[in-house]
């Protein structure tokens, strides 16, 4: 039975020493409930940046963005017991919907604090999936409190959405899939918050194609992981004025050293070029994508003389974005 | 080789007895020139509109719309003489880009009549590609005055965007290839504008899905092809405030007797019609589509309890969309 509730890893540590087979045995065990998400290319944009680019689009995926991945993955490794009376999870985006839409599909209860300030649109959501939502200041520490509090109360545990092993290792089947389809990449981008997908991506990459590096695009205007990385300590963020709203988040002490050890660096980029790289993205490949999934290619754009004729492997994160109100003209 | 210039039909009237195989061998010379593209499925529509809708995604084609198809089809098949010298074309959108590429692609001389009116944009999209473009009022009249006096002065066919068996022929291309895919559809949709597509696709379906009906969506402001079915002559719109841009013009003889003969029937819409139907089609499918494109989802959305549980295809026109001027919200 898919979703037995053993889980496949338990330790923190022990994740660096995992192997592809037990990496593709995870990522067996949850295709049953995510998409296969296309990988698209386009000349024009190759033209523009000089390299051969691979587009694993996940806006495509199921509630519009990888985080299905890693809250299938996580559910799954719950074990009955732990299961039995829900799960409880923050977020006022992607997340939401994934553990919302995850535990439906497993029929799983699901708690789900969001700030008070979350559109209506992302509430019903959440709602529409099935799960109960509980309200927060849309602080930090309070949406924490408000989980902490759901999950001793309820008896249910608590799902991190970058923070968490089995969230981590999820989002990494992305790409897995990418690398699948595309073996001999040179360089893999993706965008950094949480560093949950980043992580596990890079692990991904270091298992499956140690020629590829593994690097991140990051707005200049949250980059924590960025000064992470020169510090070696998880710093933070004291605003994150940015447009790509996923990424507003810093690491964790889970998927920090991941980073440390397989990620090569770490591009900021600015507002404007976010929003420049997201207008080529929709007119050019005409795809829809949020502001975080335009950050890669951002990064891309910002460095490409030193990308030359490269084959790049680039996450597109999400296409969930509020269409009545674009950052363009 | 692939473009030798032996037409593979002559005659407007042969059409009608076309033979499968006959097209099959037409779509085989173009496919070189052109995207096999994608068809994509949306659970969250088909729950909206209570369907199976297979999506034909040529917003995904080159140039960003079917009419690659179309342009590649008649200078396919124009003799080496005829095309010497270049061809013309007049278009202030699709069919413009359609032509300058696939005229670069095959080494010919492209002109273009575009309106005083037209974009920047649109002007150095069709520059891009080495086309040489003429300016014209932005009356039919004088757009159809420059194009034949091109053709006269410099000894270059003429070719029409929609009243052209070639081109006809081409567009419905998009309908073969998704009837490919998916054999057993009940419905196929298209917009309609100035016919092409719609004619060509319905001889597509005529052929290769006898089992299935051909409908058009056509905008309210823009009701010439529904008023055409209905008397019996070509009519045409006295205004055309719709602000799908491409399905302002009217049918031609050529391709209005094959729409009497195979279309089963036009649905119109309204502008919020469309343009709420276009912003399904980019908040679920998480693509980007042209209002045109919208309507053929939008007549499905308004006569939906007709089409309860049809497994419907449906072709998404073109995504070149001005991102900057936007309709939603």
């Amino acid at each position: 039975m898919i979703g037995s509730g053993k889980p496949i890893f338990h330790s923190p540590f022990s994740i660096l020493f995992m192997t592809l087979s037990e990496y593709r045995l995870l990522h067996q065990r949850i295709q049953p409930y995510i998409h296969r998400t296309p990988v698209m290319t386009s000349r024009l944009l190759d033209e523009i940046s000089g390299t051969q680019t691979f587009f694993k689009c996940e806006n495509f995926q199921r509630m519009g963005a990888f985080k299905m991945r890693g809250a299938t993955n996580a559910l799954l490794n719950l074990t009955d017991g732990q299961r039995a009376n829900g799960v409880v999870a923050h977020s006022s985006g992607n997340f939401a919907q994934a553990v919302a839409l995850a535990a439906r599909e497993m029929g799983i209860k699901a708690y789900i604090v969001m700030p008070n300030t979350a559109t209506a649109v992302k509430k019903q959501a959440v709602l529409d999936y099935g799960a109960e939502v509980i309200e927060s200041l849309p602080t930090p520490e309070d949406r924490q409190a408000h989980a902490d509090r759901i999950s001793h109360e309820k008896g249910v545990p608590f799902l991190h959405p970058s923070n968490n092993m089995d969230v981590i290792l999820g989002q990494g089947t992305a790409a897995i899939e990418l690398l699948d389809d595309y073996p001999d990449l040179e360089v893999v981008i993706t965008p950094v918050g949480g560093g949950g997908l980043l992580a596990g991506a890079s692990l991904a990459v270091h298992l499956m194609a140690p020629q590829a590096i593994t690097i991140a695009g990051e707005p200049m205007e949250a980059d924590d992981a960025y000064r992470s990385l020169q510090s070696g300590k998880i710093e933070s963020n004291a605003t994150a004025n940015t447009i790509a709203d996923g990424l507003r988040t810093h690491l964790g002490h889970h998927n920090f050293p991941i980073i440390q050890q397989h990620v090569s660096e770490i591009i900021r980029v600015t507002e404007a070029e976010i929003i420049e790289a997201m207008r080529l993205i929709w007119e050019r490949m005409k795809i829809v994508v949020e502001p975080s999934s335009a950050v890669a290619f951002a990064a891309l754009l910002q460095e490409k003389s030193r990308f030359q004729g490269k084959r790049i492997g680039m996450i597109l994160t999400g296409g969930n974005v509020d269409v009545t109100a674009l950052p363009f003209g």
